[in-house]
């Protein structure tokens, strides 16, 4: 199965723009490429702070054969939602996570953030890619795509213009 | 004259690896880079933290018609190094700093940084571009390009490849 992180930043970093949830800075032409792309992907990995921040939009999402895990420390808080094969919760580590999706036949899972998803990813080499896209953006302050002392480097496989102002970079990770 | 922003950043918006002061992270493509493109400014300003990390390479520059500003809030601690129309050391305000600069008839400033100074230039709307090199890596922590509650937008102007894995983004101010 391959592991690909999706994020959007500014231009210094951030995930978030201010205290806001969710990525509500990104560019018409992110949000087309965003709600694209995830059509390509049979799984997603979400921290529970993303869910919350995109419960509405995930919860209309209709079954789809797409299967959402979302990480939390706290399955049973969200057991009402849990519906199997296509928004289930998890304390599970986020490596054997994926080791279970990979077990249940899935062929591209997409790590949609926030922050502690992606570094424990970055962390622990289970992103195999890393698919940012770069808004002409300048926050200060807001939620960084890492936190932590990592040292991760990458290697870039492409770039390409979703509109004038905004690219996608993509990395992969040196072992995959 | 023209203002323009130089610096190299991770993935995730630091200037600085961890806690190591100045750009000790940068890859060869762009220290080649930034070496050359310093050559082509007739001026810089730089911030007093930015200067005492490289300190030694900048009071190695022979003079070369280059006038170099450190902004600090003590530049009688830096007497000893004060050098007319080469290294000067000045606690006006960087608007000021940059207002003269272009009444002595200097054409390119290059600024170099550090945080405070760029994010003072791109709140006062100082900077007419910023040139960003962005490197493949994820430090988790630093010192970050700016700081505070900032809501810049830019504009595109180019991107290059410096190596394989580094890309040059030069971005305008919309004003500029």
């Amino acid at each position: 199965m391959k592991t690909i992180g999706i994020v959007a930043t500014s231009l210094d970093g951030y995930i978030t723009k201010h205290d806001s949830e969710g990525a509500t800075f990104t560019s018409e032409a992110d949000q087309k490429y965003f709600r694209e792309v995830l059509k390509t992907f049979d799984c997603s990995v979400v921290g529970a702070t993303t869910f919350e921040a995109s419960k509405d939009a995930i919860l209309k999402w209709s079954y789809d054969g797409r299967l959402r895990v979302i990480w939390t420390r706290n399955p049973e808080k969200y057991a009402q939602y849990q519906q199997e094969s296509s928004l289930e919760f998890s304390s599970n580590s986020l490596k054997s996570i994926l080791e279970n999706l990979q077990q249940r036949d899935k062929r591209h899972c997409a790590i949609l953030g926030g922050t502690s998803v992606y570094t424990e990813c970055l962390q622990q080499g289970l992103m195999d890619e890393l698919w940012l896209t770069l808004e002409p953006l300048v926050f200060g302050s807001g939620k960084k795509l890492a936190e932590g002392i990592l040292d991760v480097g990458l290697e870039l496989v492409s770039l390409e213009h979703l509109s004038k102002d905004t690219i996608l970079l993509k990395y992969k990770h040196p072992a995959s």
